[in-house]
């Protein structure tokens, strides 16, 4: 393990090391064999490559073994919802689709490129990639604005025979679920006997919830920016309406406050901000994620007086909720089992083992792996391929 | 120069050698700083990378410096024409397009990845890239069947705001005018005195005639299957309409053997083949470019017996014909001088600067450079730009 502690690494950074670092981008494409000779051009490209289509042409299937593509994860946007920044379009999203690019491969070793549209319009974005679809192998949706994102999402699994993924959605949701798994355990508190606060219901808040549902939490209550979700409500789009059927058990209503009144968990993944006054009325060792980025719900030290474990989205923070913990062995597992979806029995595998890399050194501080620890990609991706073989 | 001059070496390659060398696809996608701290993290991706998109935001300039898109080449096939192989579809294709990208980086430092799309309509072509736009720099157009490539190429020259070339067409036609200027001081003629027939009207055909039109040559006559193309033809496409009334000045008509009557070029780029009866009406000092790839339409030992110059596309005869002269230097130039087309006067500054390179050692068995020449790509593109700055 190489895993640089130092918690101010980020503050030494210059603005000048940032854009220098982007120059010209920060991928680059390389042949695979070298191309130096005669003979290799002949194996590379024409004659000798005119055998492989040949053989492909023949045999469909040796498309997956012979080209990149099967193996190959697009990295998607329409720009739309891009981290903090809002919709700023599709070529000012792409410094983060190529660094979505290259986490693929610095961490999945998986090649990976990135895709952005011009175009916001769902039935074109499907076409575009059922089009596309002999030139990849998964699909990884990215910075898509909630509610367009589920809809997508949809569609795109059911019209293209294999993975696809949108990471603002699941990837956060697998890590926030390891880190509660682990957080439950330092805190003494059962699954099944614990009501979670979410915060915010766009794409995280509703994937959140849907895994913390699947998993067995005793309730979940969703707050969006007019308060608790609730079955009453006649305001809320498809996927709120959905949730609002099967969360908060006990019909709360009201804000923030009234949710975490009682409350044993809860997870920031808005932009709006908690007020102490709000945590105090948490129950006892209750567990507060912030995971806004970069200014948390609440700083850690403050929280720190209601809870008994505190996470943020920050590198700077013990306790990071990093969907690069996730998505590389998902997506690798999902393509080394050759699996055509990622299921939900795949996203609570990947969890699982997230948290049960960090049993010996669990404590309030250390409940997620450092998203260096190399043991981190092989641990999800075996679990997601067992759970493929399990389904 | 480190120029692999074995004549034989592409006999040496076994079956194996290919599909060993295929396995896994032959492309891979690297960052371009390392990812190992968290460091190198808070720079390419959270929370470095909002800044240079914001900055992309609000100047969209600056994608063109600080993405790869600007400087990507795609290489895009409807997988309708490949190599001799036919229409074998989008994925049989993708071998030919990995090593064209392969070659792009090699050959012309720029990255570029393969866009094989599972659609042959030319609206739903366009469309797709459209929408894709702000991911790449360049088109590169493969192995798209005529008629179809010439409409398909005109609409995304129309549709995009960047290079887009059809290398089948241009890349062929822009060596063999390289070729021929050089095989005409060879055999003692004036480009304005010949008259060259173009068997095959296909895209290569097509464009070959049209930047010999260009250049000046006295006449120019296409044979299709049918027989020489004139205007009496009732049995011609648009595009082959378009040239019956461009070329075959005299009005020729019958069959390839009347068209190389007196004739002193024949450029062969279709599967047919030439009779030594056919040639032998060719004028002294002919020229003779059987380009079909692997069975010449006729081989050299025997073309020779009617010609002073003759070339072929294959590696393993003096003076082939390959493209990798040509599109590694148009787009590298084109992109380098930031031109939004590649004109007729782009594509003829490219010929020139490729028969440029072999004045010194010029004799009939060494027409155009090696493909392996590094002063290919720098004299091509230092001529676009040339073309660029001068138009």
């Amino acid at each position: 393990m190489s895993i640089d502690t130092s918690l101010d690494a980020a503050a030494t950074i210059t603005e000048a090391d940032i854009f220098d670092a982007h120059l010209g981008g920060k991928l680059s494409v390389q042949s695979k064999m070298p191309l130096t000779t005669k003979r290799d051009l002949s194996i590379a490209y024409t004659p000798g490559v005119a055998q492989v289509s040949r053989a492909i042409a023949a045999d469909p299937a040796l498309a997956a073994t012979h080209t990149w593509a099967s193996r190959l994860v697009v990295v998607v946007s329409d720009g739309t919802a891009v981290l903090g920044l809002g919709n700023i379009g599709a070529a000012a999203s792409l410094p983060v689709m190529e660094g979505k690019s290259a986490l693929f491969k610095e961490f999945g070793g998986l090649d990976s490129i990135p895709l952005v549209l011009n175009t916001t319009n769902v039935d074109e974005i499907v076409e575009t990639l059922v089009r596309l679809r002999p030139s990849y192998g998964a699909v990884n949706l990215e910075d898509v604005s909630a509610p367009r994102c589920f809809e997508l999402e949809a569609r795109l699994i059911e019209a293209l025979d294999c993975p696809v993924m949108h990471d603002d959605q699941h990837g956060t949701a697998v890590v926030v679920l390891a880190a509660l798994l682990n957080a439950a355990k330092v805190a003494g508190k059962e699954l099944g006997q614990m009501r979670a606060v979410i915060s915010g219901a766009g794409s995280a808040g509703i994937a959140i919830s849907e895994i913390l549902i699947n998993v067995g939490l005793g309730d979940v209550v969703l707050v969006d920016s007019k308060g608790i979700i609730h079955r009453d409500r006649d305001d809320l789009n498809a996927i709120k309406a959905k949730y609002a059927a099967i969360t908060n058990k006990d019909g709360l209503i009201g804000g923030i406050r009234e949710a975490l009144d009682g409350a044993d968990v809860v997870v920031g993944v808005s932009s709006s901000k908690f007020e102490e006054e709000d945590l105090a009325g948490m129950n006892d060792d209750a567990i507060i994620f912030a995971l806004s980025n970069p200014d948390p719900e609440i700083m850690p030290h403050v929280a720190r007086k209601y809870a008994a474990v505190v996470a943020t989205g920050r590198s700077d923070f013990p306790n990071q909720i990093n969907n690069v913990l996730a998505f590389p062995g998902i997506f690798r597992g999902a393509l080394d089992a050759g699996a055509r979806r990622i299921t939900s029995e795949m996203k609570l595998a990947a969890a699982y083992a997230i948290a049960g890399l960090v049993q010996e050194n669990l404590s309030s501080e250390f409940i997620v792996p450092s998203p260096l620890d190399p043991r981190v990609m092989p641990a999800v991706s075996a679990a997601v391929q067992a759970a493929v073989v399990a389904e």
